[in-house]
């Protein structure tokens, strides 16, 4: 076995085949050939997504690009109240790749899917030539069930319903971003990069009614709050001292002018629920380990489709999307 | 709009609703927010597959990336005998990539979606740098429902199963050469993709007994013969005068120094019968359009995990999988 990947790793044939048996099949719930994973019977109404990470660098303060494939298809089947089942996995591999870096990789994905409790059940292999991809993308996808008493979308959202975040903001993108510029902090800054599905469950568990939840990464936060006020049509107002910032988050962020709202996360989400409900799930929160939970605002009915910021200083701001682009290959 | 993909298509923001709004839903089954698609309720066995598509060319006699993207998947469902229902799309552009071309690929899809009868209910879009990727990788993982009374897989493969090609070998990656290269035929050598879900539900509405079926993408058949024949622990003996091949692909081949037996294909599939069910096999799919569909082989006890050529000559060749690369990047 060659330490690089070769072309004919992509082949089908035997070379293939070795570095299935090698390095895949150990790690997933994977059976060697077949063209499809058969699962357990279920029954429910599924959820089904996709994503493809092509974030650089590979490996980052955190993380890396082996995790974040997980962790992410995980938090969008958990968004929307499904319980993570099934996940596949496909590489897309330059040539040359270092196959210690993979196994790493590969390393890593089992470990984030034995935390989230779900199964990497189907894989695919590609190679390309040297010079035509960046080291590895992955592509992930995920099947989850939503139980039948679960509805949870932004249609569900009323005026009065609270906004919590579940942890500070910007904290992936600007880890990410410090690598790419040789920026090191004390405390170290770290990607918030985890699986949010067992607390979504303690959530349910305690019968807080959820009416919408959203994972703000590309975009970061004003971009998915502008989103579901677009979606909904009502407005949503949050105060700019409510929102969990880490102080390192801060300081990178002025040093590479970049705003905290629009930079991305992937360990954390945004929360709608009833003001009666807004308490109890701050606290449910706050004692499952995310310390800095916050309640940032509020859902009006005017004005339509409208996110606006009360700022420090007393003034209030509107919100839009990310324009352009902030940060690429963030994810 | 550009004409060109730039890297804020994949930021997120505002670019990526637009060309979001723009280009895929109008063609998709997909909602623009949201993390993930929910879906009907199901109720029987899972299967679930993925498959990254880095075809070059992108646009070939007979396709393109997008339809083999969406006939692969359908096709890798359909081989477990499931239904298949939904798909996902991911796609990785290479910035400075034609819009009109991403359009192009887009409608195919949903042609292709559309004639396979399934649904594409969730994707991504992720761009990278100038340099970076290949104009556009497209992965689409699938999602089939397996009736309770279906159950074809290589473990229900006994000795004395016919082994049936449905349509002639090497005819895809014999077309992707070709125009690599820049040789035309008469008659035009077109790709085979295709979704064989219809003839697969065909052959389970008449009761045809399948033990198992694959698609011998990668490697061609004398590969995925060579894996059933370990996997099962049986011998399969297969005829060189019953395996039908276009006079072009002969053509091609002996011009490219290429064995159509590992030639890759996309429309095939090679189903494994009893004895008794071969004939009536062989009649459904010659009139479902299959006019070259063949009986080429039988399963023997052994010797074991080998797959035999008898050769038009009268002798006999011992089959193994594809060794090394002979064509990279053929889907």
């Amino acid at each position: 076995m060659s330490e690089r990947i070769l072309l004919g790793h992509g082949s089908g044939g035997k070379l293939m085949h070795e570095l299935l048996r090698r390095y895949f099949l150990p790690r997933f719930s994977i059976t060697e050939t077949g063209d499809a994973a058969i699962l357990d019977k279920v029954d429910g109404k599924l959820a089904f997504t996709t994503d493809s990470y092509v974030v650089t660098p590979l490996f980052f303060p955190g993380g890396n690009i082996g995790e974040l494939a997980v962790n992410g298809t995980v938090n969008d089947l958990s968004m929307m109240g499904a319980t993570p089942l099934y996940l596949t996995a496909g590489f897309i591999i330059e040539e040359g790749f270092q196959i210690e870096d993979l196994q790493k990789i590969l390393i890593s994905m089992a470990g984030a899917a034995e935390k989230a409790g779900i199964r990497i059940v189907a894989g695919d292999t590609k190679v390309v030539e040297k010079g035509k991809a960046d080291g590895i993308f992955i592509n992930t996808s995920g099947v989850g069930i939503i139980p039948d008493n679960v509805a949870i979308h932004p249609g569900c959202i009323r005026p009065g319903d609270r906004v919590i975040v579940s942890g500070p903001v910007g904290t992936h993108g600007t880890s990410i971003l410090s690598q790419r510029n040789g920026l090191t902090f004390e405390p170290p800054l770290h990607s918030d990069t985890k699986a949010l599905n067992h607390i979504v469950r303690k959530m349910l568990d305690a019968s807080i009614n959820i009416h919408a939840m959203r994972d703000p990464t590309r975009g970061g936060l004003a971009t998915t709050l502008k989103e579901i006020a677009i979606e909904t049509g009502l407005c949503i107002e949050i105060e700019e001292d409510k929102i969990p910032v880490l102080p390192q988050v801060k300081g990178a962020c002025e040093i590479l002018g970049l705003d905290p709202l629009y930079v991305a996360n992937e360990g954390i989400m945004v929360i709608f629920v009833p003001e009666e409900h807004s308490e109890k799930t701050l606290y449910l929160l706050k004692g499952s380990g995310e310390t800095l939970a916050s309640i940032i605002g509020i859902v009006k009915e005017k004005p339509e489709g409208i996110v606006l910021l009360k700022t420090l200083i007393g003034g209030t701001r509107i919100i839009d999307m990310l324009s352009g682009e902030q940060l690429p290959r963030i994810c």
